[in-house]
């Protein structure tokens, strides 16, 4: 069998992820700096992404509208710790239609500010609330060291923006929506998350409170996964977006904000993939179910095409499968093996001419490996269960990856020591100082990547500054 | 009932179409000149229309992909038609993190250059084709005069982009794709639509042939539904894609591109509206039934609200029909009515007390006003046949109409006067001549919508200039 040319993870894992993403058919670069050009292996993962999200968005009551992509500077900058944020990082339209603009405008870093200058039109009365919305869109931030899917200039994701009455319910939303992200990355991306709460330093640009979902990538390295940001009432001052309560008082709105992003096909990549190539979740994976026949004179070819095609359309059909019968004549088996491989297709069939004379047909995994032989219908009637099997096999290969490498931070040396050394997660008491966290991240390179949702009292002094600890910190280094 | 507040479409069907645009919660305008902003109930219309167009694109062999938002003004430049088309219109980001780009970068207007130079890449044998791809995004033209959804500077929309290794092969995916829009444009948004060829004039800049889908709106001007280009080898050329053929031989590779956009919302309202307001075709109707209870006592509430709520769940359950329950207490019956009535619900179902005690409901149709009493159990059940037939009653409603504003031209002069009279669509001789078009044109503000698929003899002298007719031209007035 041709094997694919990978260099190991163990050896270099960010030329690893480069090649396997271009190898595979993945992304590319695109011809502006900080651009990528989503291939369609890649595309399908993140069309079957955002049909998960969106299924669920609307099950908790969210609409889709769609908001501008280019924001008058003007607006951008009415609320101040967002535009700190984000200026550095906007692009700006100067000319349009031959001309030099009256006013320059920003292309959308994300969509607060636009959307909360119109609600101020959509709300008077505590009756207009809550607004549940999302928007699926490209926003720009302005960035020249490309990361494939990890860091782009232009990025592709959905941004939720909700208005409520109460601060309950605001913070109740921005609870909810990241319950909505935990659950996609965990059943669809088949990617372990643990929750929790972001600190001062971390927190969005505007933000009362971030919250976010981590998952630990192969290299021991944390991706942000999805982020749920409870605003407060900044925005509604900033945009002076008031309501009428139900005893005829004016109030501000409460906020929340979300978003998830096509890095997530990133984060499935660093995740679940291995030397030989990806290994994709069944759940999102554009082929489920390759198909490779296996011949040498023509009559074989014609025996062995009339087994595939039936299993092909009866697993297309009643079982609702996503398969790819390669019927290309210019490539021999191996080399379709190995592509198929490197493309991650959870399950591929094999199906030879002794196979045609004996009614069965082999189905190798690319998660274990194991190859079984099973009768043609026993395959086709058994190959559902076995995709759900891949699922929740990666999804166990992932977790208990995860739990190998987190660990409880004994002194701040042998967390320093061991961050570096091997990644994962370090969790340990942290006194709550900003000045603090920012000298451990300037010797380690790792950054707080969450604390409890709810603060909880480590019951230990700060792992570096030997202050009163406040907060049981999780650390890692991280995309 | 209170009455909506509706500008009648005889006196002035611009202000009618602005005013039902807004008040149905379609769409308004955002802060930035020549911008929209798409509200849920717009959004959800293009979201049903999106699914309906990207099942058929799977279905037809096609995968989806995503290219960058900028393109190099020096990639815009190289193919001259195209280019000379578009630069009045681009939008250019001159700044970026901070600082001035070391060259401009344009926010695409459409993608094909960014694209075919990409291809170069990916085309090296005639076993790499056809790619058969496309993307959904949005895209920006420079413009002032906005018209929401009909003309705005950024709009929604899915461009196709295809390359094979013969003519043959791009010019039946051209007619192909042209198929798929006809298809959506009747069977989903229940617009009936011509298709043809467009003039020289007319075509797409870059294209040998551009074929077109036109529908008429019920102000008798028509509106260009979607348009596939035969795009030749100019592309190729321009970006130097080339392949080798079966025979060991490099050639040129043959380019299709195709696009439908968001703006067949506006069509959609503009072609099935009425005095008091939308009436939406129930395939994209993001709600397709409004129950409304009426009640004054709670006792009548909690009778009628068991019905109501019953009613709901086996409609949006066992029958799959987007059913909305109205149970607002702020407001009354009468208000409800003409809520759901703007927003162009094809089906209400009303609930009294009265109702109850007869195990009945009323079903009040959009289209038609009637209003049918049923059993409750009836009107489960029939729901989704009353819907099918609210599709095709719109349908054949919007084709009638089509045809009563259907003209054979007998004169030049009764063709200038009917077309600025009545609008419609005039049918004529025409000698092919560019300048002769732009004269008609001139003096009429009529613009030639297409020409037959293939050219046929029109058996007649050019209405306008008396040289021998080489096409039977089909004029309008158009969006």
């Amino acid at each position: 069998m041709a094997k694919n040319k990978l260099p190991k993870q163990a050896e270099d894992f960010p030329r690893w992820y480069n090649e396997v993403v271009k190898q595979a058919g993945m992304a590319e670069h695109g011809p502006a700096k900080g651009s990528m050009i989503i291939k369609p292996h890649g595309y399908a993962v993140w069309e079957h992404t955002q049909r998960a999200l969106d299924d669920r968005f609307k099950a908790t009551g969210h609409e889709n509208f769609y908001f501008p992509l280019l924001i008058p500077m003007k607006l951008l900058e009415k609320e101040a710790d967002h535009i700190e944020g984000f200026a550095p990082e906007v692009a700006v339209v100067t000319h349009g239609g031959g001309q030099e603009l009256e006013e320059p405008l920003a292309i959308r870093p994300t969509s607060e500010t636009i959307i909360w200058n119109t609600y101020s039109k959509w709300i008077q009365s505590y009756r207009d609330l809550p607004l549940l919305y999302n928007q699926w869109c490209n926003v720009m931030r302005w960035e020249m060291r490309t990361r494939l899917f990890l860091r782009t200039s232009e990025f592709l994701w959905q941004e939720g923006h909700t208005a409520h009455a109460t601060e309950a319910e605001a913070r109740e939303e921005t609870l909810q929506m990241l319950e909505v992200y935990r659950e996609v990355a965990e059943d669809v991306l088949a990617i372990p998350v643990l929750a929790g709460r972001k600190s001062v330093t971390e927190r969005f640009p505007g933000a009362e409170e971030t919250f976010t979902i981590e998952g630990l990538m192969r290299d021991g390295k944390a991706l942000q996964c999805g982020t749920s940001h409870f605003l407060g009432q900044n925005f509604a001052k900033a945009y002076d977006v008031t309501f009428l309560n139900a005893e005829g008082q004016r109030e501000h709105a409460w906020a929340t904000s979300w978003g998830f992003s096509a890095r997530m096909v990133g984060g499935t990549i660093m995740t679940h993939g291995d030397d030989n190539g990806l290994r994709l979740p069944p759940a999102v994976a554009p082929v489920q179910v390759a198909i490779v026949p296996i011949y040498k004179t023509d009559e074989e070819r014609s025996a062995v095409l009339g087994v595939a095609n039936r299993m092909r359309t009866a697993l297309a059909g009643e079982h609702n499968i996503r398969v790819r019968l390669d019927d290309r004549d210019q490539h021999r088996p191996g080399f379709k093996f190995s592509e198929w491989e490197l493309k991650g297709v959870p399950l591929r069939v094999e199906i030879g001419p002794r196979d045609v004379v004996d009614d069965q047909v082999v189905v190798a995994g690319r998660i274990d490996g194991n190859k079984k032989k099973l009768s043609t219908d026993e395959a086709i009637a058994s190959m559902a269960g076995m995709l759900d099997a891949v699922q929740s096999g990666l999804y166990d290969d992932a977790k208990a990856f995860r739990e190998a490498n987190t660990h409880t931070i004994s002194s701040f040396d042998d967390f320093a020591q061991g961050v570096e050394a091997e990644g994962g997660f370090w969790v340990g008491a942290w006194c709550g100082d900003s000045d603090c966290e920012i000298r451990i991240t300037g010797q380690t390179k790792a950054t707080i990547r969450f604390l409890p949702i709810e603060p909880e009292d480590p019951g230990a002094a700060c792992m570096h500054c030997d202050k009163p600890g406040t907060e049981l910190a999780t650390w890692a280094k991280a995309y």
